[in-house]
């Protein structure tokens, strides 16, 4: 059911190029609904909030009443089931290790002019964590998103997680507290990002705020940056998984479904050498959608958006997934390393037949936050450097100023920017006088 | 003029949140406008970049008219004044030096479990450099913005820079050729935004734009973002100067017009704790106006948003600086580096009476593109790693995927994800089967 051509059609330019540029998401219009609640909570701060808490989460909060207290984060941690918290803690520790190997080093240094220069990196001094409610409300993504700020040294990590009618994801507040968050508050949707962004007097305001949400915490985030940093608004997921004919299709088939089960916008690609093995991947995907939880949106995704694109030799596959630029790009061949070394744009790879995609969303290490819709070609996965910045520094003597700065002068007065130059010149001036 | 206020007014908190909240420019809306010059672009190509380029440039060019070849490059470079070009040359070499130093390194290990682990940098494709034309068409910014895009390793970098009446700025031509810009095409605004985005017949599209631009030019980086990937849309300039009464007053007062002659936006900050200097640089500047060629604009940046704030000692002046980020901070203090040790939020730093900013804007090395309006709290100056991405890399064996699956198994049925489960869970039952 999923569109199915090869690089030998006469026609595969124009039916990749339309795969390349299919929209999968509609996007809902909720700018001015979402302005209005943004302008509500800078104004009416904690008011607004409750309000809307009490007309969407349906759960009537005083101000205090929204924090959630560590007496609280304890008593959901003793409801968690011992073997997923054992888990949660090994995918912790492994996401903490891997990030740690992100660590920046500043650099200061004095040049031949006897300029002295420098690159120092710190903190991003508050975060806001935004976590969904409900079913999307994912353990997983609050190590991804908190982890990488602890380790960036953030000392303020916020989190906000709706929770509708008060029912708390005990794993979502465990995960919290293994990933150094040091604030949680039980609001959502707009009015949550509001509160982040331009702080109430319960919660004070963050620098940047991160974490996936819905159309109107989308809307919001957009609307907010420049108040404050945002991550990347992700779009639906996507995997490419090129494999060849030596591999079990079941176990293909398994990966592909595993992107789309997630949402009904997902995209599954499978690229192959073997139109026999395509045919027994579909044939796999058939018969595990029979017996998955969520085989009804597996199955649209699948239907709708999967491919299956038929090379005529593994060569051709990498400028495939290069215009491609996958977000998870998983290569079941003999030869993975050899493949990914040649491969220039995807958000993670996954080297190998015995390395699902779905190890890399929980405990493998590196970030399951990754660029989709193609724009691995110019971005990153979630990392330390995105709880960072850089600052440089400059500091020059008389002499050193006085090596460099006549070039300054020329260039500010070609500029025709007079008051550059007089800075300058002023200095230089006084030295020779 | 400027506001003058100390931390000892009774109302200060309520004078610095003004300073801090006040909106210094007019958002023209020119979304739909723009919106229709993409879609035109997108669907009419060369043929509507052409017609715009006749209507707003005056200019009757064909499709190979756009491009600027090489013998043209080397016409302008022959016209260049000599000492001009040799200190374009200084600059160049001292930024490529700088950002030579930000070079990254590519990570792969064996973790304890088996699991091999990896992150690898790799270059943008192509990135677009947007180069206003006119008065603010600045042979520094070529270097600035394509420097480290060339030290990033970019095989294509393609620059757009309009030439209304066909008036070609020779010296920006040279900032091309000498920071490595590999194909340069004479149109502008949004037109060329979308050029380089989409692509035309004549111009391949890219992967990521950067560059400053007129109105026009940033709501199109807006729109296109997502198609490809953008700097950040640039507020105006801003200065922070900590000055002790030891300073000479005119070079301060210098210093705080380099940043108010860009724009009648700039904003330009003293703070002291010295009064009487104050009154000095303030008569100062009102000196340096008389004299100046941009005097009109600097003198109503400084009327209308310069500040003046008086501090008990300089200790206090710390968490002004974190507070306001400013842009450019200069530390014109007997110990400048102990300072900006406990500064946390700027974008470049200036050490010291003689390392005015403007040495910063032409050739002390450092990027000049910086984070403006408050948000060095959260984001850095133009860099290296804004051309480059990361991608990770996983792989395991049967045995490291039997080491760390199970949990992974665990976490996803913890999250209802069946078909993830699946496909971790179907390769561990082949093992031990």
């Amino acid at each position: 059911m999923p569109v199915k051509f090869s690089t030998r059609d006469p026609d595969f330019e124009a039916r990749f190029q339309a795969l390349l540029g299919a929209k999968r998401e509609v996007q809902e219009d909720l700018n001015n609904a979402v302005a209005a609640i943004l302008a509500d909570v800078r104004a009416r701060g904690d008011a607004a909030v409750l309000d809307y808490t009490r007309r969407w989460d349906r759960l009537d909060l005083t101000p205090e009443g929204m924090v959630v207290g560590d007496a609280e984060v304890e008593a959901a941690v003793a409801r968690c089931d011992a073997r997923t918290l054992d888990a949660l803690k090994l995918a912790a520790d492994r996401i903490e290790a891997f990030h740690r190997r992100q660590a920046v080093e500043n650099n200061f240094y004095t040049d031949a002019a006897g300029v002295r220069l420098g690159a120092r990196w710190t903190p991003v001094g508050a975060v806001g964590l935004y976590v969904p409610g409900g079913t999307a409300s994912y353990p997983s993504s609050v190590l991804m998103n908190a982890i990488p700020a602890k380790v960036a040294g953030v000392p303020r990590i916020a989190m906000v997680v709706p929770t509708p009618d008060g029912v708390v994801n005990p794993l979502v507040l465990a995960a919290a507290k293994l990933s150094g968050v040091t604030e949680i508050y039980r609001i959502g949707g707009a009015q949550a990002v509001a509160a982040l962004a331009y702080g109430t007097a319960t919660i004070s305001p963050v620098d940047k705020i991160t974490g996936p949400g819905n159309a109107f915490v989308a809307a919001a985030k957009r609307q907010v940056f420049g108040t404050v940093g945002i991550d990347m608004i992700a779009g639906p997921s996507e995997i490419l998984v090129v494999a060849d004919g030596a591999n079990d299709p079941a176990w293909i088939a398994a990966d592909l479904l595993s992107q789309a089960e997630h949402d009904t916008s997902a995209q599954s690609i499978l690229v192959t050498d073997d139109a026999g093995f395509a045919d027994a991947v579909a044939a796999a995907v058939d018969a595990h959608l029979a017996r998955l939880p969520r085989a009804r949106i597996a199955e649209e995704s699948w239907r709708t958006h999967g491919a299956i694109i038929l090379v005529g030799a593994m060569d051709e596959a990498v400028a495939l997934v290069d215009r491609i630029a996958p977000e998870h790009l998983e290569l079941a061949v003999a030869d993975p390393d050899g493949l990914a070394g040649r491969v220039r744009n995807a958000g993670a790879i996954f080297l190998g037949r015995h390395t699902p995609e779905a190890i890399g969303d929980y405990v493998a290490g590196p970030n399951h936050v990754l660029p989709t819709a193609r724009s691995a070609r110019f971005s990153s996965g979630l990392n330390v450097l995105d709880f960072m910045k850089r600052t440089t520094l400059v500091g020059c003597s008389p002499d050193s100023l006085a090596a460099i700065g006549p070039a300054a002068v020329a260039l500010a007065e070609a500029e025709g920017l007079g008051a550059h130059a007089l800075s300058v010149a002023i200095r230089l001036a006084n030295r020779t006088a």
